[in-house]
């Protein structure tokens, strides 16, 4: 997919020149990389990769949510990168909200990140190449699967525990997007049908039970943060284990539902509540097992996330380069 | 993809001859045509079209499941049909259980149909040319797409209520398989986690609440069949309408739940219970447009499937032809 950029201008005063003499004396492969982009909540996260997955710069740029400033801030590091590094071989992107089916912009996002709807990134960002957006959580699993922990994998679920519960599923090698780009909003399964129903109008979801933003809800109160849950749960606090386990257990028996569904090799499980640890795999094992159709004795792997907070970065370049592991 | 049948010998009595005379005197377009194959529980559906799908030919050949029956009167209604119509241009072929990978032969079979496990249909039909074997499920989903409720569509989820709850999914107009072969087994979803475990391990699932083989369970032993619990709430029984209503309460929470993992256009309805129409087609709309998300104003279509018994077979001649929907 590499190419060398071309310009109808090769005078050596011109733009291209500059750009190929910034880019020839670093020390990096030149003309030769992917630029992956991720649009959080709160920052940006930017890596320039090898075609093999190396890395050659990566960032993080924190931004506020107003008058556009994280488009602004992603513009600024886009040509700070292509003055360093030359005009990358494709760049992409991947942000919340769902994806466009002509893959150009995000399409719907309600709420948050104001102008991102209908943004088309290839426009804005001057590219002489598509930018193919991303949902954000398809990022990050394609960039798990590329690079991180489902590496090889063509059958995997992801979920991230966080403010939410995000996932995003693929199947046969193939990222499931769907009629709309929503495919794979894991944490919107019901496991109580008699609970509350969640923002997404599902009854007693998984995100309900294990999300940060239902916490207080779910603990009268008495803990702000999952973080915080856990560790009086560890302190050996009677409620707060009474309370973790049944989020572990809804955890369990949504994957044990999806297993049916997706029928995954691996389950990837990632943001900020992974970071439990071994209070949240060794349960979460047990309760996998506890519900899993082990047809033919196949257990799914449950896995922890390998890329951190920079998965849907590697997934965005990923998915510029063309990574697709279902015609592997 | 059809192609005339060679023989090595084509004496005036050679074999191919003989096919070929046979062929020629039938009014049918000769050597153009698929056959499909659908092994159901207590009969064979077959089914001989055009690659664009006019039937030519349809059979319905009930078995009694011992000393693979199901096998002799396969290769017998293949023969035959072969001798009618001269060799198929293909032949396709579902049953229940796992599809192995190499799609040669059904993996897992546990219970019943004994002999299908690895049974090699390419082989013991003598097929000069593959023969592709789907999940039953797989293949009526795949029937739909092609001749069905679903044509057009690439993201849609098949639901079929009969004893248990089965079901498939397609995204992206990637029919999904999964890991081993499981990918879509919808009805072994929990909608209820305080519920008993269903023979999939799956805690208060949608089968529990809607298969026929929980009815009794279900209805303290009341009603034998859901026809039977249908027809009474129908009458005005109040018992049989709380019952009535929780079922189609668990399946309206399922879909909700599954159109955020799956995202389809539309959710097709089958099997024998999808025959109580309104009963279930009225409540259903309701319970689903309750629970589902609906991203952008977005609503997945509620559509019965149009092919009942065949969709298998129409299936496994789509799988046999070729098509495929993500290439459309």
């Amino acid at each position: 997919m590499a190419e060398s950029p071309k310009s109808k201008s090769q005078g050596p005063g011109s733009k291209a020149v500059v750009l190929r003499r910034a880019a020839l004396t670093s020390q990096l492969s030149t003309f030769n990389y992917f630029l992956g982009l991720d649009l959080g909540g709160t920052s940006i996260k930017a890596v320039a990769v090898t075609a093999s997955g190396a890395k050659l710069r990566q960032r993080s740029v924190p931004f506020v949510d107003r008058d556009m400033e994280w488009a602004k801030k992603i513009r600024a590091l886009v040509r700070a990168w292509r003055r360093e590094l030359g005009e990358p071989a494709g760049i992409g992107l991947s942000a919340p909200g769902l994806a466009a089916k002509d893959a150009r912009s995000i399409g719907v996002m309600p709420g948050r990140l104001l102008g991102l709807e209908r943004l088309d990134w290839t426009d804005y960002l001057d590219s002489p190449r598509p930018i193919p957006v991303l949902n954000d959580a398809h990022a990050a699993l394609l960039g798990e699967v590329w690079r991180g922990a489902a590496r090889g994998l063509r059958d995997v679920m992801l979920f991230t525990l966080g403010t939410g519960v995000g996932g995003a599923a693929m199947v046969d090698g193939h990222l499931l997007r769907g009629a709309i780009g929503r495919a794979g909003h894991l944490g919107h399964v019901t496991v109580d049908w008699n609970g509350p129903r969640d923002d997404f109008n599902t009854a007693g979801s998984l995100e309900h039970f294990m999300g940060n933003k239902y916490i207080r809800e779910r603990t009268a109160g008495r803990f702000a943060s999952t973080h915080e849950l856990v560790a009086a749960a560890e302190r050996g606090d009677a409620e707060a284990k009474v309370i973790w386990e049944r989020s572990v257990r809804a955890l369990g028996c949504s994957i044990g539902s999806l297993i049916n569904v997706l029928d995954p090799a691996a389950v990837i499980i990632g943001g900020g509540i992974a970071r439990a640890g071994a209070a949240l795999f060794g349960p979460l094992e047990r309760a996998v097992r506890h519900h899993e159709w082990q047809a033919g004795g196949h257990q799914a792997k449950i896995l922890r996330a390998e890329l951190g907070d920079y998965a849907g970065a590697y997934g965005s370049a990923a998915n510029a380069l063309g990574f697709n592991p279902a015609k592997g």
